[in-house]
């Protein structure tokens, strides 16, 4: 068949960025669960909220009609040397600039309550085929004195930590939560 | 109609049941919201994870079939002060012991696991028309020093704090966690 360019490439790049979602989801995943294993923290993706209107009792329970409800708090929390640490994975295609659409407004503002009850709490951004952890008070910096719609790349660079991808480790994003969140190597 | 005076009793008794599963359930949301409210802390309940199996697109991701899943984790986290605190809500019918059937094995792996990690992690027990909080380590402790399938409500009593219902504040259990998490209060 023969597509017109622009929709072929639409296409093309839905189909990578659907991926990318689902690897950037699974390597967090790999990373939590290396943790969990090595013991080093106890860190879990909260279940999609689903809201549930008709199940069928007589089926065990089954549930036959469900939607799909937003998250109002981030993806990922849990437990790290006595500490809560919460964060949000996100993509985005653009290579000039991470559109704030992709972070809800009841998140950014769940992200200034963790950071004002001493949470540690951060993005991280998968962009340009590399993963940045962005701290929390970064991200609110940029949304409070900027009136941009998107962070340009150049601030996500300046400010945000390079993660590498391990294949035994994953993104192994800890190493930079131990100096974003103060603590002091000794203690360990 | 004529029941059973046995059916009778088991059917109210279930009624009663379901509506303190419920009123649990709501109280301790409520004590989450006054929380957030006050900007006291950050507690959420997690979602209820579910198994989805059919999703049907053209109806704007209607969820056609599902079910649900059980929690290998507890039912609440949060933010308090800098601390990561999990607990879960449990009920029992029972006027002398809390049977440990009410915790699932991976609830109690992951119990130990918040505790190890220096986390604050409880139980909410509703018994005798009373809600204790009972703190993990003294939980862990019954299960590690006893054979026995349930925990005495004697243990409860001496153990547990007793958490007073508030209509306001709803039960104002963060007052224990001041004293179990070992906070100190001139830091406040």
């Amino acid at each position: 068949m023969n597509y017109p360019n622009k929709i072929k490439k639409e296409y093309h790049k839905n189909i990578i960025y659907a991926n990318r979602g689902m690897d950037l989801e699974n390597i967090i995943n790999e990373t939590n669960e290396y943790y969990l294993e090595k013991d080093i923290a106890l860190i879990y993706k909260k279940p999609t909220p689903i809201g549930v209107v008709k199940v069928n009792y007589e089926k065990g329970q089954q549930i036959e009609k469900a939607y799909f409800a937003t998250q109002s708090t981030l993806d990922y929390n849990g437990l790290y040397r006595g500490k809560y640490i919460e964060f949000d994975a996100k993509n985005t295609l653009s290579r000039t600039s991470f559109p704030l659409s992709n972070v809800h407004p009841h998140q950014i503002k769940h992200i200034r309550n963790v950071i004002r009850h001493h949470g540690i709490v951060f993005l991280i951004i998968c962009m340009n085929d590399m993963f940045y952890l962005l701290n929390g008070p970064d991200f609110i910096s940029f949304i409070d004195h900027n009136e941009r719609k998107s962070i340009p790349y150049e601030y996500i660079k300046e400010y945000g930590y390079p993660l590498e991808y391990n294949y035994s480790k994953g993104l192994n994003y800890l190493t930079y939560v131990d100096l974003i969140g103060g603590f002091n190597n000794e203690e360990k």
